[in-house]
C-alpha cells in the first residue's frame, strides 16, 4: 500500500526526557481548583527566537491532550516536534521566531518534564500516580502563569493553541485579561460535546479495565527519577485503545475513506499484537502502539478529566464566563472537525460579539477533521 | 436525573437459551465462503403468526449484530425484544402477524442459539471457541436458505432487517433471486466505511487485549452445554469497551446532546465498576456491563469480522453485484445515521436504477442516528 498513511500529524518521537526542555521548580504551593495544594512544582518548557528588550514580544502556545513542550526542530539534526506537520512556527514563518520569543511549556499533569503523575511526589520520594490529584485547565493556567512570571514577561503577545490547548487559551483571556494583548484559540470548544465526553469515557475504562495498567502503579520505581520522572515500567494496552479511539475522532470519515479505502486490505506490515490485516487496522495499530511507548496512562486519565470538566456554559452563561477578556481574538475552527465542531467555535464568537469584544472568526475550509490544525 | 436515558433501542434482556426459540439441526455440511466446513449446524429460531397454505405469506426477519430470535414479545408475559421499542411486528402492525409467519432465525457464529463460537464443536465436544471458522454475510444467508427449505417455504413475501441486518437483505436479493418477492434493507450498506471499521477493529482490540477473554477460552466447560450452548465463565471487559464505543456510533451527536446535556453531572446510580460520575459515563457503564452478560466476545469478533468483509463493491461493480436481483426494493435509511449514513443507501438505489430494478427509497428524517431503525 503506499505509505502515506503513515503520514501524520503526529510524528513518530522518542521515549523519555525531552533535549531541548528547560526545568523550573517553583516552591511556592500551586492551590488546585479542587483545593488540592501541589507543595512543588516543575515545569518542563522549550523556548524559540529571543525575547526583546521591551519583553512585549512574547508568544504562548498552549499543546494539547497528548502535545509537549517541543512544538518544532530546534536544528535540523532536531526530532520532529508536534506542530511540524504545519509550517507554523519557525523563522519567516506564521509563528514568525525571528521576530517573537515563542514559549511552550508542558502542561501540568502531563508526562513529559512537568508536574504530572509519573514525577516524584515530594512528600514520599515515589510516583504520584493515581494519587495525583484531579486537575482543570484552569490549574494549567495558573501554572503557565508562574512560569512567565519566573521568566519576567507581564503581558503576552498573543495566546495560541489548538484543541484543549484552545481551552487553555480561552482560560487565559478570562483569567488574564491584562496579560495577553491577543488570543488565537484554535479548533476548540468552551465545553465537550457529550459525544466527545463519551469517547474520553471510553478511553479511561479501557486503560482502568487493564490489569498492565495496576490502577496506575505501572511505574518502574527501581530506575530512579530522570528529570524528575519515573520510566514506566510496562506498556498499557487499554492505553493504546484510548488513543486508537481518539485517532478515528480527530479524522473526519472523508479523509479517512481517502487514506484506507483504496487499498483496505493491504494493510502495512508491522510488527504489532493488535489486529494489522487491513489498512485501517494496520494504521491504528500502528498509532496505538506508538503511544503507549510515549505517554503515560495516569497522565491521559488526569488530562482527559480536565478537558471533560472544562466548561464555560452557554449563550448568556458563556458570554458573562468571557466578560473580562479584554483582548483582541482570532478564533479559527475547521469545517469536517466534529469532535470540536465549528458550531462550538460560533458559540464563542457570538457570546464575545455580545459583549462587544473585537472577534475574527475564521471556519477554514477542510476535510481532515479535527486534525486539520495541526496540517 | 431523569430515567429515560437509560430507556433505549436495547431493552434489558436475559443471559440463556431464549424461552419461545425453536431449534433446527442440520446433518449436511455448512461449507463455508472460506472453504471451511461445518459438520453439522444448528439454528435457533423464532416465528410469530401463521404459515398460510399456500405457503406465500412468509417474512424473514434478518437481526442486527446483537439481535436474536426474538424479535418481540409472544405475550403479555414475555421478556420485551430487540423490535420492541418500535411498534413495527405484531398485529394490525406493518408487518402484521395476523396476516403474515414471520421468521427470524438467529445468525450463523451468534450465541442465542445458531451454530456458533459458544457452541459444541461435535468434533472434540467442546466449544469451538477461538477456532470458530471466519464467516460471511453469505454464510448467515445460507443457513438461513437451508431453515426456510426446512420450513418448506419456497419464496419469501419480503425479507428485511436493519444495519448488519439489512446486508443480509442485500445478499438474499442476489444470491436467491427467485426466493423473495421483495426486500426492504434499513439503514444499511453494501460496504462499511474505513470509519465504521475502524470502530470494528478498535472494539476486537480490547476484546483480544483482555486478559479475562483469554484468547477466546471464556466458557465454562465443566457446567456443559444447554441447547448446544456454553456459558461464559467471565466477563470480559473488553467487550463492555467494545460496545460501549458501538453505543456512540448507534447515536447522533444530537440525540447525545439531548439525553446527557442537560444534567451531565447527574449519573444514575448503578453499580459498576466503570467509570460513572457524569450521565453519559453511568449510560455507558450500564449498557457495556448489561451486554457482557448477555453476548459472547468470540461472536462479537465473528460477526463484526464478518460485517467488516462484506463488500458489494461500488458504482458499477455494485451494479454487477445485485444485476441477478428481481424482487421489489424498499430501500430506507436515516437523516442522521452517521456509521451507516444515508449516501450508502443512495449508492444501492443509484445501483439499481442503473439496473432499471423496482425501487422506492424512503431517507427518514431522524434525529436519533443508526438506532433510529430500532424505534
Amino acid at each position: 500500500m503506499s505509505e502515506d498513511i503513515f503520514d501524520s500529524s503526529d510524528s513518530v518521537r522518542s521515549a523519555g526526557p525531552l533535549k531541548h526542555a528547560q526545568y523550573v521548580t517553583f516552591d511556592e504551593p500551586l492551590v488546585l481548583d479542587s483545593g488540592a495544594r501541589l507543595e512543588q512544582v516543575q515545569v518542563a518548557y522549550e523556548t524559540y527566537g529571543q525575547l526583546n528588550a521591551a519583553k512585549d514580544n512574547a508568544v504562548l502556545i498552549c499543546h494539547a491532550l497528548s502535545g509537549d513542550s517541543h512544538v518544532t526542530r530546534h536544528d535540523e539534526d532536531d526530532e520532529p516536534g508536534w506542530w511540524d506537520s504545519a509550517p507554523v512556527v519557525g523563522p519567516a514563518l506564521p509563528i514568525d521566531t525571528n521576530k517573537y520569543f515563542v514559549i511552550c511549556p508542558n502542561i501540568l499533569g502531563g508526562c513529559r518534564g512537568t508536574t504530572g503523575p509519573n514525577c516524584v511526589n515530594p512528600a514520599t520520594g515515589r510516583p504520584y500516580g493515581p494519587e495525583f490529584p484531579e486537575i482543570t485547565i484552569a490549574d494549567m493556567v495558573e501554572l503557565q502563569r508562574m512560569l512567565l512570571d519566573h521568566l519576567g514577561i507581564d503581558k503576552l503577545l498573543t495566546v495560541t493553541g489548538g484543541s484543549m490547548g484552545g481551552m487553555q487559551v480561552l482560560q487565559w483571556a478570562r483569567t488574564y485579561p491584562d496579560r495577553v494583548r491577543s488570543v488565537i484559540p484554535i479548533a476548540t470548544t468552551p465545553h465537550l460535546s457529550s459525544q466527545a465526553m463519551a469517547f474520553d469515557v471510553i478511553g479511561r475504562n479501557a486503560i482502568g479495565h487493564d490489569p498492565r495498567y495496576r490502577s496506575g502503579a505501572h511505574y518502574d520505581e527501581q530506575a530512579g527519577a530522570t528529570n524528575g520522572m519515573f520510566a514506566m515500567k510496562v506498556n498499557v494496552a487499554g492505553l493504546a485503545i484510548a488513543r486508537m479511539i481518539g485517532h478515528i475522532t480527530y479524522l473526519s470519515r472523508e479523509a479517512m475513506e481517502d487514506k484506507f479505502d483504496h487499498d483496505r486490505n493491504e494493510p502495512r506490515d508491522i510488527d504489532s499484537a493488535f489486529e494489522k490485516d487491513t489498512s485501517v487496522a494496520s494504521y491504528l495499530a500502528y498509532r496505538g502502539q506508538q503511544f503507549v511507548e510515549i505517554f503515560d496512562a495516569n497522565s491521559y486519565v488526569a488530562i482527559t478529566r480536565a478537558m471533560d470538566s472544562f466548561n464555560l456554559g452557554e449563550g448568556d452563561a458563556l458570554a458573562e464566563a468571557l466578560a473580562p477578556a479584554t483582548c483582541r481574538w482570532l478564533i479559527v475552527s475547521f469545517t469536517s472537525d466534529w469532535l470540536f465542531p465549528p458550531d462550538q467555535s460560533e458559540e464563542v464568537v457570538d457570546a464575545l460579539l455580545a459583549r462587544d469584544k473585537l472577534v475574527s472568526y475564521c471556519n477554514v475550509a477542510s476535510d481532515c477533521g479535527h486534525d486539520a490544525f495541526l496540517l
